[in-house]
């Protein structure tokens, strides 16, 4: 199933997208839901933002070419993570598919894109194992990890880099059938293709991710967690659209802005 | 005003605290709101967490004591920040007041508190000016920004040693007419006081942090920013209880239990 959150006749509420229709929903795909009998053709619909986590997860160093790429920037040679490593990022920052990224007038050039799957959770959930470790994911859909380089390099955390307003697209909906094993992310700007990688090439898989988050963390439904990106980005400018494609889930595409222009 | 989210008869809601009695409020402080006839004697009712916020921001270093102290562990000469700079905390380690801080069985003894003045945010701003940053502050409450020092060398990033689930205990209620002038943070382990300090001795204080932090981000409605701590703690053993008290607001009680014992 695909889970859509949108408005419409200036209703928000969730909805099953089938074909090119979306079906409204009562009620909410974590908990008690059923179908309406009202339909909307789905490119009339406003996408919104598919949820606000209760805690926001993401995984920093999760492939290696994305790894690799970091430090040769910094002149060192690359340190492969030996075990899962959560960081986070901040729900101010989030936004939907369509709506616009914009640059601060005061951000340098240096304003990259990162492609990645974010796993959507569905339960209450703590200690889990390998062998249960899925039943906790409800499904899956696409974030666009916007950073500034220049305020990553300078600040002692990733506050600015990451988390300005809307440098956190995520979207355009939740898909709960797509196989993490078949997954391609691919990513374009203005149409023109510019990273390409296999989703489930990750350094740590989710599987791992979930068996060592809650050793610690409770995981509530709505939790999201970002998996991390491989390759590198070029400087995305005024006007660029970036579109982030992952096979079997969907295309997550935001227009960036600087502001003031 | 004092806020008390409590739980009486079953039925949890906002109460405002007058002496020793909650009066019961129909709605949310941060909306609409009105008194009830209903009041319980506040030493009847369970105290719960005030609010899970949007973001969950906290401040790093903000005290020169506290500091020097980490810089004194890790044998180097301390870098006092020369601009405000905010970290995030996660909301899966949220408890209220009188609730357990559970220490995971397989943690070291290094487990510490920190005594922190908690800014609760009441509006949604952006683009803040030292004259009117304080507007958007609904109130103060307490945090304990509970570590796992082990941890926190060993990780890229503080994410098992303050966010553990049961680390972050805040409360017991949100204070709207605390002088920031006049307060001072004392913290007590089993009764005997192991810290105090003025808290309003920060390196950069509420109004320059509003300020920056509304440069990049939008605060909400319910959003909290931890201003960090000065001082350093004890080791915290299995059954020690930790007070932490800000003057005119209150006091953060919290008993800590190993895992398993």
């Amino acid at each position: 199933m695909r889970w859509l959150k949108f408005t419409a006749s200036g209703v928000t509420s969730w909805g099953l997208v089938e074909n090119d229709e979306v079906v409204a929903i009562d009620g909410d795909p974590l908990g008690e839901w059923q179908r309406t009998s009202r339909t909307y053709p789905l490119g009339d619909v406003k996408v919104e933002l598919p949820l606000i986590p209760r805690t926001f997860y993401c995984v920093g160093l999760n492939y290696l070419k994305h790894l690799k790429e970091a430090a040769d920037k910094r002149g060192e040679i690359p340190a492969v993570p030996d075990r899962p490593e959560i960081g986070y990022r901040a729900q101010n920052a989030l936004i939907a598919h369509d709506e616009d990224v914009v640059i601060p007038s005061f951000a340098t050039d240096k304003i990259h894109y990162e492609g990645e799957l974010v796993v959507v959770i569905g339960k209450k959930v703590k200690h889990l194992t390998e062998a249960n470790a899925m039943d906790c994911v409800f499904g899956y859909t696409i974030g666009n990890d916007v950073s500034e380089r220049s305020w990553q390099k300078a600040d002692r955390s990733l506050w600015r880099s990451k988390n300005a307003d809307t440098f956190k697209p995520m979207g355009p909906w939740i898909e709960t059938e797509a196989d993490l094993d078949k997954m391609e992310t691919i990513v374009r700007v203005n149409g023109t293709e510019t990273n390409r990688f296999v989703t489930g090439d990750m350094i740590f898989g989710v599987v791992p991710f979930l068996v060592e988050l809650t050793k610690y963390f409770t995981l509530w439904p709505g939790d999201v967690i970002w998996m991390g990106t491989d390759g590198a980005s070029p400087d995305i400018k005024h006007g660029d659209v970036v579109e982030i494609e992952i096979t079997g889930i969907g295309k997550l595409r935001n227009r960036f802005v600087r502001e003031g222009q």
